[in-house]
């Protein structure tokens, strides 16, 4: 059994697949708040509004689109905001969608 | 009966909206071919692998999300790219989208 989940990439991974999780609001916000906090977060840390297996297959799809480097310490599974390889891939992208303007409410 | 249809504000469009209109590859390739081609391109005249009635959907979405504006000159419907007006109110985004690698095939 391997504990780290699989990784892509960024050279395997398509604008069409990154702006698909990026347009769900929830993924954007974890985004957001690993681009603010400027460190990494535990899954549990994060404020999300939604079921725990819920945020377990959006942090799979923010990991797949090649966003988020999972990993663990201790039971503790973390992530990291995959950012200069994501800005080299796709430049500005992150700035425009975590640094924008968010609708109120 | 107004023939050049509504167009909102960008202060009145959200990230959300913005994204949801650009997640469409057709859609997004409608952006990409006005970026490019820097003028203004009759509905007519865009490379779209879409029936007419879909073609129309697509661009009433862009229009809706402040991308593009519509106007008429004669029987030509002509599309605009709101790029100014985008960059103010989403800096970075436009080009994040439209200049970036996109997949093959």
């Amino acid at each position: 059994m391997e504990r780290t989940p699989p990784h892509p990439q960024l050279s395997e991974v398509t604008l069409q697949q990154v702006l698909e999780a990026l347009v769900d609001p929830v993924r954007r916000s974890v985004v957001s708040q690993l681009a603010i906090a400027d460190e990494d977060i535990a899954c549990g840390a994060f404020d999300m509004p939604v079921s725990k297996s819920t945020a377990t297959h959006h942090f799979k799809v923010l990991r797949e689109a090649g966003l988020i480097r999972q990993y663990y310490v201790g039971t503790s599974r973390m992530n990291a905001l995959r950012r200069t390889e994501v800005e080299e891939a796709f430049p500005g992208l992150l700035g425009a969608v975590t640094g924008a303007r968010e609708e109120a409410g």
